[in-house]
């Protein structure tokens, strides 16, 4: 492995930057060839105890908090930690990748301002999902994208194919349209034009529309949606699998049924989430990884771990497993 | 109880008249103080050998596809088994209720031609969701009103508090709206716009965003959406269901674990959406129960239970365990 650096953005997680240095710490454990360059607050990482001569600082102590206007940030304030980070990676070519776990829209607006791969497409979050056919399938746009129009699913299904071709070494990645229905006539205002647009398509292996009970059944390897619809399929799946979870251990619990837990801890390995549910910045001239807000130091090694194995061009399985 | 007529639509279900035949036989056998009033093909329904006496014909043959248009259907079309049975609904007394398992769409077109309660209201279809906590969620629209503004979504807010406190003696329903974030800024434009009047609408107990991993956590009572997002919650939440409990099965059949089954059964009967899930028209005169397209005869039962016990006025729970 040659010489990397990952950057890691410090601020903005629920967590607070502590967290973030302890999931620093476990990279650097984990990674020995990797440096880190962490944008946040000089005092705060050089009291955290990291290794010397493994990271650098990217000085930085504003974030963007989910009340702010992101671009209004971005032109009013400086030394703002994710833009802080984004820039860095848009002129070091050590820098493999960027970590984030603050504010979507704030990392999208630097995004765009800093690492567009190409200028006429604006990137999008893409999430790989476990399907019940052992394989996964990339759900894009997970909450980047609020309200975009029909040619912007069509782009989705662009990056999203791209990334599943270079990820699985898939010919034609299959792309499914998230709809209410399956047939082509089911769907709102803008899931009916995206069909029209991506049924004819060139460079688009497009199947069809599928409905919000088949979202991990494996019919595609790509599934196209607007972002507020792709946040509600995320979240939601996230949420189903732990309330199951949890049914089954309250369960064992109260039936004094051992067997519960080990069903429980299979499930929680199949459906994790909250590892497996990092978002991916699609479109981008660098990896982007966007954490979870509520994160903790284990979700950080896993998305340094998928930012390394992307970039060393293995497969997201072997990044997560 | 008093002499009650229920209707029922055969045309337009996947398994065809003969299996919804099969489910007004089990519902002519559940509740001897119910007739049936059946709207398809005379030859057919006098074939199927229900008791005499405990039904009617409304004789129709013909039916609305996922293809057609809907208001074209209306106006086209005569001898339409589900505008037969609406229009029926509406001037005869006896009738408590119509069960449809067809189009949404033609269903959503006769409700508002023939049973409006309220000519300023459009209808909308509710799911009663399971929560964590043992209670139970109104997700209100899921899927008859798609691309709606923001005043109707106010408007489910009210016939969803309505309902609740109807069905379970709720004083003051809490009614959240579905969004990609818990704070008032998040949403697309729609939630934004529709979070403003919430939050001053008098009546309603608004308690503000509710985000996809959260929906089944009993936060609100009411769970206000847009028709599209509405419908991807609710099959996502069935899909995951499914797709858990599958793998339960599975894990059981392959480490040879007995108590998989039973774990399996018991979160069934915790999330068993395929009869929980059947969807109920608000803001209708007489009570209207769409079941899945794809129900089996118990569906239809388990429709009948529901628009009885509401009619009776007991709560939605008793009508299903």
């Amino acid at each position: 492995m040659k010489h990397h650096e990952i950057i890691i953005d410090l601020l903005g997680s629920d967590l607070g930057p502590e967290e973030m240095l302890k999931g620093a710490s476990l990279v650097l454990e984990e990674f020995p060839l990797v440096n880190l360059a962490l944008a946040g607050p000089r005092a705060l990482i050089e009291a955290a105890g990291l290794p010397e001569g493994r990271y650098r600082i990217l000085e930085a102590d504003k974030t963007v908090t989910n009340l702010d206007n992101p671009v209004e940030a971005f032109y009013r304030k400086e030394s703002v930690s994710v833009f802080v980070a984004l820039e860095e990676a848009s002129r070091n070519e050590d820098v493999i990748g960027v970590i984030n776990a603050g504010n979507t829209g704030a990392l999208f607006v630097g995004a765009i301002r800093y690492l567009l791969a190409d200028k006429a497409v604006r990137p999008c979050i893409a999430a790989i999902l476990p399907t019940t056919q052992g394989g996964f399938t990339c759900l894009v746009d997970t909450g980047a994208s609020i309200d975009c129009g029909p040619a912007q699913l069509v782009e989705f299904a662009h990056l999203g194919s791209d990334f599943m071709h270079t990820l699985y070494k898939l010919d034609s990645p299959r792309v499914g349209l998230l709809s209410n229905g399956a047939e082509p006539t089911k769907g709102n205002n803008l899931v009916k034009e995206a069909h029209q647009l991506l049924a004819r398509e060139e460079g688009i292996n497009f199947i069809g529309n599928i409905e919000g009970n088949k979202t991990l059944s494996g019919l595609c390897d790509v599934l196209v949606c607007e972002g507020f619809a792709g946040n509600q399929v995320l979240k939601n799946s996230e949420g189903m699998a732990v309330n199951l979870i949890t049914e089954i251990v309250k369960y064992g619990k109260m039936h004094n049924q051992p067997a519960a837990q080990e069903i429980a801890g299979y499930l929680m390995s199949r459906f994790d989430f909250a590892s497996l549910g990092a978002g991916i910045m699609l479109g981008t001239r660098k990896l982007v990884v966007k954490s979870r807000g509520s994160c903790r130091r284990e979700a950080i090694r896993n998305a340094a771990r998928i930012i390394i194995n992307l970039a060393e061009n293995k497969t997201l399985y072997e990044s997560i497993h």
